[in-house]
């Protein structure tokens, strides 16, 4: 899709001269580098399996200008930018490719204001969603949005992949909080998209176009976010189920029941089992599946209880082995951090055993979750893939993580088979290949299976419109849509 | 922006043999009529001083499959259409213009389908939200959105808007109720857009491009929208204030106390006076301002009565000249009813007087409200016209509504230069000239006040992608925007 302007060199010596003669003075010193050892660390975020090569510098952005400095003279060159919040994404969305401008705003992380009455905060995208709630707590105030890597993955990064998180299923996604983006555009113009207030319906709604963009519109240097009062304490249930299909049923009923939780997790055998492995914390592995529910009650403690409740009544009438409640902060926030530590878990498992993980994230409608489990436990059983899963099981969001044998071939097919098979039926119940995660790199292809043809040349049409050199991450989310 | 192909008759005579030959046929029988009464009524909606004329014919659609054939049938001849809803909004969105097919999908009104378990409805278009709330009231499930016109406006109507209401405050606005829209193209395809699950991210929003678009980029066939479980019985709690500025720093300083009211509605004295003439409410004329703040306390009625508590306090520390809670759910019910009576008692007034009424609809930041007032009331001394207010306080979104004498010219002209000031002056405190009535073809022009001209080009460019002959309701939203 990029095309380099008739003089931009392809020689990468050449490209590198041309980038250190022209974009490096407009850059504040050292905001540069082609150094190998940082470029390498610079091209790839999380996403093991994609491609990440050939990144021709990386400049560290300390301003808005800088990245309009950057975007400037990338689109007068036909140069791609693939733009970077920490690189803490998992499908690739930050990786490098060939001859490209690797494009880091994790320097611009201030915050520029908070506004009690307004209940909003103004931030640069570098932030760390963690270090944005522990900012906001002494006002009283709280940004919900919780994705796993909360204490790693910044604000911009959110923003660019619309990120998820634990408390999703009663206080929505990154989308519903963001109010004001100023974002640079292809050609280095800004433009701010959306008024700061708490409604506003003046033109169309291109901030919400930009969220979860991946970088293909744009670069976000500054978001306002919408804030609500800290978050009450909850109370904390755990059951555990002998299957996933019946934890699974459990949701669906307590759902349908009209209850609103403020988590409801679900972690498989499998995955029971590595956590104990990782921190001895006893979890019960004779279970097949543990669901964590947690319930603020939106501030009051009956409601909470009355919801802990009306959880154990409905994991119990479909089947549940155990049903413990704990009013216990402690022990609640001890749960919570268990199921936290389910990735790195994951990651002891594959280092002591040599093995590779792929990671799922599709999300079906929630009463689809039986079936999906059922369809999970035959292919377990058909491929002898060791096959774990943690899931946003109220909002349908699954995570199940596919390992393989790094030096077994046969096996590495059969895990991305079986990594392609659970997206397809992800699809054939009704739901999507990405809850959360995004498409980046590793889920282009999958994304031209998800939306139907007319949707596919509105997306092409779309991004010809905003980014007409197509400089911005190309080869990702969008570099597989014909239409 | 619209150009019709080269054989399209520009005569009106010639253009309906056109339409009554070649589309007709293709529309069940009496779906497209250029009845002359019929037209003239059909030509605008309640924005009574928008142009609205020259329709060549209405087509009103009662399937997805009609839909198509007139985009089909107006892109082959660039023949512009207006998409409508029940033609309540108040900004001329859905006005005709010079040619045009008004393309109604009021009959398009169906419940397709309930999901308990997933709490999502699909329905048509053409529903009227108080409609849809009480069809899903027997499911134990509720439809926030509560726009004004939540009696008269349909779900089409209310999704091309973005429409709020009184809920917004707590609840948010459609926008955040729309999980998947079926969207019909300039070009007669039909996308489906977003999914139904509860989270994905699987490309670009252009579910959310489409919500608020107005009818400019495609006509939403069908809707999948979020629901909750039905919404707890309030409680009420009313203070007068000597002015309007007093109310407006009330509003301020509950909200950064971290309040969550599920409304909080701002009466200008003048309101107060219209609604006695209406109805003979006993509303205290004496007073400035009054607020009617409600609190569900998200369930809990101990929650609820610490917010009607601290409202108290807060309204009288600010200086308020009556605080009164009721905890009665009929005097609550009441008095909400007779808030959503200030239009007609407007209308009423205009009746009465030989007057007409402009409505305004700025959003500002709540903290600036006091501002707004305090230059308000200087208007209202300087101009000697009558503006009344009645306003979204907890949201800062302010409705005053300019009246002036039908047969005065000098009047007329004042009270547009009213309007007109309050709108600058919304964009001056840092707000938009709309938060929720839409922009149509009556604010079009301010549009391009309020967006920078990076993002008005950007509006263009999206609008060219979309719709490249421009045929979606043309002269509306989009048309003064240059960039």
């Amino acid at each position: 899709m990029t095309a380099p302007t008739p003089n931009t060199p392809h020689d990468p010596q050449e490209r590198l001269a041309l980038l250190e003669a022209e974009l490096a003075p407009q850059l504040p010193p050292g905001a540069m580098t082609a150094d190998a050892d940082i470029l390498q660390t610079y091209s790839a975020d999380r996403a093991i399996q994609c491609e990440a090569e050939g990144a021709a510098v990386l400049v560290r952005a300390a301003s808005t200008e800088d990245v309009q400095a950057v975007m400037r003279f990338a689109s007068a060159h036909g140069i791609p930018v693939v733009p970077q919040g920490a690189r803490t994404g998992i499908s690739g969305g930050a990786n490098a490719v060939a001859g490209c401008i690797l494009l880091s705003v994790e320097k611009m992380a201030e915050v520029l204001g908070v506004n009690t009455a307004e209940r909003t905060v103004t931030v640069q995208p570098g932030i760390i969603n963690q270090q944005l709630k522990d900012h906001l707590r002494p006002y009283g105030l709280s940004y919900p949005p919780d994705p796993g890597s909360v204490n790693i993955s910044s604000i911009g990064g959110n923003i660019a992949t619309n990120a998820g998180g634990l408390c999703c299923v009663k206080y929505g996604v990154t989308k519903d909080y963001v109010r004001q983006l100023k974002v640079v555009l292809a050609d280095g113009s800004l433009a701010t998209l959306g008024p700061r207030t708490a409604k506003g319906v003046a033109g169309l709604d291109l901030r919400g176009l930009f969220i979860g963009s991946e970088g293909t519109l744009g670069i976000v240097v500054e978001a306002t976010l919408r804030l609500v009062p800290l978050l009450a304490e909850p109370l904390t249930a755990v059951a555990t189920f002998p299957d996933e299909a019946t934890a699974g049923t459990c949701v669906a009923e307590f759902m349908a029941r009209g209850a609103q939780p403020s988590m409801l997790e679900l972690l498989d055998r499998t995955t029971l089992s590595m956590l104990n492995d990782y921190g001895d914390f006893g979890l019960d592995e004779q279970a097949g599946a543990m669901l964590l529910m947690q319930s603020d009650g939106s501030g009051d403690p009956a409601t909470a209880q009355r919801e802990v409740e009306a959880f154990a009544e409905v994991a119990e009438s479909v089947g549940a082995l155990d049903v413990a409640a704990s009013d216990d902060p402690a022990d609640s926030e001890a749960l919570v951090a268990t199921r936290r530590l389910a990735h790195p878990a994951y990651e002891k498992y594959t280092a002591a055993h040599g093995a590779s993980e792929l990671m799922e994230d599709v999300c079906l409608p929630r009463s689809r979750m039986p079936e999906f489990f059922a369809r999970l436990a035959q292919l377990r059983e058909e491929s002898g893939i060791v096959i774990a899963v943690v899931a946003h099981a109220g909002d349908g969001n699954l995570h199940p993580a596919i390992f393989y044998a790094r030096d077994d071939a046969e096996q590495e097919r059969r895990a991305h088979a079986a990594f392609e098979e659970l997206m397809q039926l992800g699809l054939d119940l009704g739901g999507t290949i990405t809850g959360e995660h995004g498409v980046g790199s590793l889920k282009a292809r999958w994304l031209a299976k998800e939306l139907d043809p007319v949707n596919q040349r509105l997306h092409l049409a779309v991004k010809q419109a905003i980014d007409p050199q197509g400089i911005l991450n190309p080869g990702k989310m969008l570099s597989h849509l014909g239409g």
